[in-house]
């Protein structure tokens, strides 16, 4: 049974970041911790009460298809309704569509809560959300007047329609085509992996189609953006006839198996109807602008389903009985056990480095959205582009691995079914992959975040952290491990981040080739950095009758200094050495 | 469409270490490369032909429980009889009951084959054999007259019946009762996780059962071990009644849905007729005799699951185009892409590392059973007893990543069911809990096999490996990286030995906590070595027109080197360094 972490949540926003992170920041004054306690709160509750008990069952039960539509499993529908009756759709969306404006820092931990609780129930609010974005950014003055409202409220959802079977992860391949009719476009193709394409939530669907207008250039200069609404939308906002789009089947997926990943074919008959969103051509950059965005709420989803796996571990710990205590001989829960205790302080301090970065690197995109100075907002926006790949590809990753944790702390009950552990594996495994997998995260990382500027943003950071670490010299002694751990960390990464640098240019294949490592370093050493810092603060608190949380924060930051951070020797040797072999190897020869 | 891997198992087989590792062996003179290529590719022929086609229709289908039995999935049965009449169960079983004698290292080089075709197919004849081996150990000449020849030829199937619902990982805590009645004992109590504890293969199914007889002292010296047949077996050996043994459910699971893991009820009526197995009060010792060996034969699973994984990650990487290859502005197909190629070879030279550590530790048990030497004989056996846990919790652990690397080269489609890259993954997950957990594993590790010995048997192989590295100083250059590589392994490997011996007995609990990441460390360090000698080899013979299988082994030699062996590093710290972190966290502080 999943309880939303709020102390450990909390103790990030209030304590690590703290709110005069957002000091400075335009229309975000009204945010405080007794508001973001409240809205927290309210977010437990909902996500405790009417999410997390569809968990199971829409699992089990999953999403079916047939001609006439998709029917979601039993209980999604009620509770989407009452998410939309609660408002949060409306949390975090802009104020002239009739959202609340409040900080990504707090929508990305009451994310956090929702994809916990139902992983498979959040992806559906979190498209809309990002469809709004695209078509805030790029869309006109009408098409904004006409769809956004309703897609803030929730009373219809959005879609990111970008992938087709022969193009994924490259989406210059995109076939889909666009025909100029009028004041329209006439949309033909198939689009695959489209979450949440179609279901019984709500009257319409908002779908943000990436094609090809006839005649355009090949490859990713050729791709424009459209409003492809299931239903079309009279100039009142009153819906009009069904457009030329349909769900034709949905997938047969490992995990999340209560939302439903769509075949579309847009244009069966006489075209979908499409409206063009901005200007022709431009359809990728615009997604991309978004996608950003759309990727720290996936990165995200690694540490949400951890913290619950965690939570299933925990429970299971302390009351299965098996052996006997260290130096004891009567019976004991298995959480006494020294093998079990380290999975499930691994699994916490994890959770706990992930929370923090991710949380961090949100409040980054606050204060590069709303902060009064230019510069202060340039600075943040490039720590934010830089952080974004990390936290997708590092948290998803790392997030597989605790779910398996999990699984292995139940010994044989993990693998049944039943138990509930196995799911959570099954269901994270796609955050590594959607949104750009890992892989490409780390070509983003490298490519663009770190090649583009020779390193200066990765380089800030660095000298940031580094300085930080140092003044920490004077913390309290509890939290000397982490501090000394931490900047440890950090020259690993500035050596490889050096060579890393120096590599792109000189032997990019090399460099590609160790990319995911270094994005795999540089997740560990930012979570080591936070932590040091977490450590810090509770290690002044941890004294008294109160101190307890602080004492127990003391100790997984402590673990992951000593069990977690250690990766980063092999990663950092890996970066620096480890590119050649692969590069060397001639695909004929794997 | 998973192909046998047979130049890489032979390569290791009569290249790494070659007929001349059994030398000296009795009964075993007949062993030829000749022949293990014959029966190899047998081997193969059967995989690829019966049980390959299963290996998905049977994860879709499952088997099914009614209370009439277990009826298995499609084909299974007939595939099993084929099975059975090719002679396949009698490979390596005692020739006294008709068996074949072949080495040990040959049958896991067939058992690897069985599993990467289908996992849940090769569970049933690997417990037969196991329950066969304990009976062959312990059990009288008469039982062994009456019931081994048929399991040998797999006639009848057997099972091994450990667990209960309370009495996991701590089989000290089962209640089972066995009450003693003339010649036989009537057990009364319920099982669970009885891998084929009940089908329709056969006519009888042998369960070796370990139960409590009334009075006997409570905790793991009151366990005895009986024979309880699912159908009576006359002194003729023909049939007689059916026994009070019943299968009452099946497991729905995450993954090896073709094989029924079984809820069994012994004495819902007058008790289940069931025979001592040698003296009372010593079941788990004749069960724990022959785990070492089923559980070489559990970690042999996760790299054949790996080779399978890798097969179908490699077909899709060098047909799916995607992107462009580097300085290259044509379509590439994704093989061409670092990141790609990366995961591959990762892939590739891990399961070759984990395939060659595996035959290793097998041959040593051949030695250990069949030298003339007494000497030789115990020094094998010591050192087969060292590497068992190793093989079992790091084949089986790294298994499962590579399985889920598998799914991340597909992309979107890793994530489609009937792709097949997902069952690898919820197939091998089990592997690293059955028969004993990793934590089990490394407790053993830990505490019998270096604890008791002072680390001497470990020293011993340390020792070797180091002085085999350092005579392939004069390898050539092409060998030198893997070499070097796998002496600084050996270095890391033999620091963390010594500081983990001393605190094993200064501070146990800090051991315990790092039992795991040393067990990890062993395993990589033991693939480094025999890599490394993998090279040596391939970098002679790597030349000319014949040298392409040589010269991509040695690139893989490379890899491991440059890519998995680096793991190292962070392991040893964690290992000298990491213990204290867990052990002196209070549970409640989690």
């Amino acid at each position: 049974m999943y309880r939303a972490p709020l102390s450990d949540i909390t103790f990030v926003l209030d304590e690590l970041l703290g709110p005069e992170a957002l000091a400075g920041c335009r229309g975000l004054e009204e945010y405080s911790p007794e508001l973001a306690a409240g809205v927290l709160e309210e977010a437990a509750r909902f996500a405790e009460g009417v999410l997390e008990p569809l968990n199971k069952t829409g699992d089990r039960e999953g999403a079916h298809w047939s001609e006439s539509g998709v029917r979601t499993a039993a209980g999604f529908k009620g509770a989407y309704r009452k998410f939309v009756e609660g408002g949060w759709p409306q949390l975090g969306a802009d104020a002239e569509y009739g959202g609340q404006a409040v900080p990504r820092m707090l929508t990305t931990a009451v994310q956090e809560i929702w994809a916990s609780a139902n992983l498979a129930f959040k992806l559906c609010p979190m498209l809309t959300h990002g469809a709004a974005h695209a078509l805030s950014l790029s869309g006109s003055k009408a098409q904004k007047a006409l769809y956004l409202p309703r897609m803030v409220r929730g009373e219809w959802t959005g879609t990111m329609v970008l992938t087709e079977p022969h193009a994924g992860s490259d989406l210059g391949l995109i076939r889909t085509r666009a025909v100029p009719e009028g004041d329209h476009y006439r949309l033909f193709g198939q689009k695959i992996f489209i979450t949440w394409g179609e279901h019984d939530y709500t009257d319409n669907i908002i779908h943000m189609v990436l094609a090809r207008i006839e005649g355009s250039p090949a490859g990713t200069r050729g791709i424009s953006m459209f409003i492809v609404p299931k239903v079309l939308v009279r100039a009142d906002g009153s819906l009009g006839e069904r457009n030329d789009v349909r769900c034709v089947s949905i997938e047969h997926k490992l995990g999340i198996h209560a939302s439903p990943t769509c075949v579309m074919a847009f244009g069966e008959g006489p075209g979908a109807t499409g409206y063009l969103v901005g200007e022709a051509n431009r359809g990728l950059e615009y997604m991309f602008i978004m996608m950003n965005s759309a990727r720290l709420s996936v990165g995200l989803e690694g540490y949400a389903v951890s913290e619950r796996a965690l939570q299933q571990a925990l429970e299971w710990a302390r009351t299965r009985v098996q052996g006997r205590a260290a130096g004891g001989s009567a019976p004991a829960t298995i959480i006494h056990h020294a093998d079990v205790k380290r999975m499930l302080l691994g699994m916490k301090s994890s959770v706990q480095a992930m929370r923090a970065v991710s949380l961090y690197a949100a409040c980054q995109l606050d204060v590069a959205a709303h902060h009064t100075d230019a510069a202060r907002r340039a600075a943040a926006q490039a720590r934010a582009d830089l952080l974004i790949p990390i936290v997708k590809g590092w948290c998803t990753e790392l997030g597989i691995e605790l779910a398996s944790t999990g699984i292995q702390v139940h010994g044989g009950m993990g693998f049944i079914e039943e138990t509930g552990a196995a799911q959570m594996l099954r269901d994270v495994r796609i955050t590594a992959i959607y949104e750009g997998t890992t892989g490409i995260q780390a070509n983003d990382l490298l490519g663009r975040k770190i090649g583009r500027d020779g390193g200066a943003a990765l380089a800030a950071l660095i000298a940031e952290m580094r300085a930080e670490l140092e003044r920490l010299a004077a913390a309290p002694p509890a939290a000397r491990a982490a501090r000394d751990a931490a900047l440890e960390g950090v020259t690993l990464l500035e050596r490889s981040a050096n060579a890393l640098v120096a590599m792109h240019s000189r032997a990019p294949e090399q460099a590609a080739a160790v990319a995911v490592p270094f994005l795999m370093l540089c997740g560990f050493v930012l979570g080591g950095w936070l932590m040091a810092r977490a450590a810090a603060t509770a290690a002044r608190r941890a004294g008294g009758a109160d101190g307890e949380p602080y004492r127990a924060r003391l100790a997984s930051c402590g673990v992951y200094a000593a069990q977690l951070l250690p990766r980063a020797l092999g990663l950092e040797r890996i970066v620096s050495r480890g590119g050649e072999s692969v590069a060397g190897t001639p695909p004929e020869l794997i």
